[in-house]
């Protein structure tokens, strides 16, 4: 027997990679008993609409919340600003709304006030993706064996958390909470920090000269690619990523470079033994992940 | 029909993971008649004979050598120095000699005063590897569909060259020669500078406080767990790189920390549009290594 409905109705404000794959688990695993999806784009509706990813379909978010009792909002960062007040006298009492930012903080800071009393804001961030975006980029596993962070204020009501986080476990996800400062300075190590280094030395080569460019490419098999994957992430949601998590990445990087400029250091006077040394510990690191499982 | 061999012995200095992959091919191919192997180590030496990857086995070069037609060095850079002297009262007349390092200048200035004449040197480097290491992680498909560098100097018999590049060919790849100081520029770029920033980033990641270093690894799927993998790479052949390829590394890393620095300042002020810009282009790259098919 199925499992009945979490949800009667599931809004997804922003239908791309993430919102799409939310959609794709919620039908598949009949988490909500309707779909009802917003997205400003044009192109993506005609996706959206093509692949049959929601029951109903707007361009305008206020419209897409009416009568929900879960509603997540899936666009990138710099759109919340704008979509706090336009749903707000939509929200139903007693709906779930959350997220799936890359940033908690700053979340907090431009939706939080626009949030009517009896409304359960509950922020949250899938640690998934991939390179690709858009509503034919998604796909029902992205989530499998992945965490979600969950960053509710204290007081949040506990019955709401459970109920969205039993969302994320039926997508495959395992679920943890998370202070929202503490959330941004972790997410800017492991994801913001990486994202920022893999553009930089993507956009470093292609400063070169024409015919050193072209054997880039070619010779890309010897490390680069992956810093290629990295830095074809979607523009507009790391731009909002970057400028809504200043502190902790400018935090971050300021501990990169000086590391950086060490090994540099090491490099030029040849003290082979201080790199050998580095390199033998973040080797066992990766053990770590491997036996973490989320390699 | 097979093809006959088109080496009669074929010595490998070093059968780790590259060494043992030129072996395994080799025997599949049947490109040599008989494939001998050197290796310092004890722990790999058992690993070589177990998987009985070489005809006969030596801890010693020089011993390998002997009666070779086609000598290729598979051993971290710093061994070379020791190795030229070692086997160059051993090489026979017309064979040729060849390495797979990852730089080509500084294999050229420790090894061509010790080549006997008659002897051909061909350096090479097949662009091509794992983060593993040792002769149980090579494998024989590791060359196939990518590039193999060759970069004699001027003047190198011809008929040599080709008997080099035909064997590269058989193990998959494509060959391209190159001058040895270009090599070593778009090598800088495409691998050696990815890994040090990938080795940097994960000893930062290392140095922060103890409960942020567990979080690290549990959400490391957002982009840092590929740094990890790049992190994990063999520390000995890495050092020795860095240490030979001292000025195009740092020439390099002097670009990309310039490119970084403006990416920092960019943040610090907001400068939304400066973000977005490089993320597109950066995104177009991702698209020409896919068509180039080395993704």
């Amino acid at each position: 027997m199925a499992e009945p409905p979490v949800f009667q109705r599931l809004a997804l404000i922003g239908v791309g990679l993430i919102g799409s794959s939310i959609a794709r688990i919620a039908r598949r695993e009949g988490i909500a008993a309707e779909i009802v999806g917003a997205d400003a784009s044009p192109a993506a509706r005609a996706d959206i609409e093509e692949l049959k990813l929601c029951d109903r379909l707007y361009a305008d978010a206020a419209k897409a919340v009416d009568g929900a009792d879960l509603v997540i909002i899936c666009t990138p960062l710099g759109a919340y600003a704008e979509i706090g007040p336009a749903i707000q006298k939509r929200l139903e009492p007693g709906a779930i709304l959350s997220d799936v930012g890359s940033v908690k903080q700053a979340v907090i800071r431009d939706l939080a006030p626009t949030v009517p009393d009896g409304v359960h804001f509950i922020p949250g961030h899938p640690i998934a993706g991939t390179e690709h975006s858009g509503p034919k980029a998604g796909f029902a596993e992205l989530f499998q064996g992945r965490w979600c962070i969950l960053t509710p204020s204290p007081g949040t009501d506990e019955a709401a958390v459970e109920r969205l986080a039993a969302l994320w476990r039926r997508a495959g996800s395992m679920v943890e909470l998370m202070e929202p400062a503490h959330h941004d300075q972790v997410l800017a190590i492991t994801s913001h920090l990486p994202h920022l280094i893999a553009y930089t030395i993507v956009g470093t080569a292609f400063g070169l000269e024409e015919s050193t460019r072209r054997e880039v490419i070619k010779f890309s098999a010897s490390g680069f690619r992956d810093f290629t994957r990295i830095a074809a992430s979607d523009p507009i949601m790391w731009r909002d990523i970057f400028l809504n998590n200043r502190e902790a990445v400018l935090e971050m990087l300021g501990r990169f470079t000086e590391d950086l400029t060490a090994l540099q250091r090491a490099i030029r006077w040849g003290e082979g033994e201080k790199l050998q040394d580095l390199f033998t510990r973040t080797r066992a690191i990766r053990r770590s992940i491997i036996e973490a499982k989320q390699a």
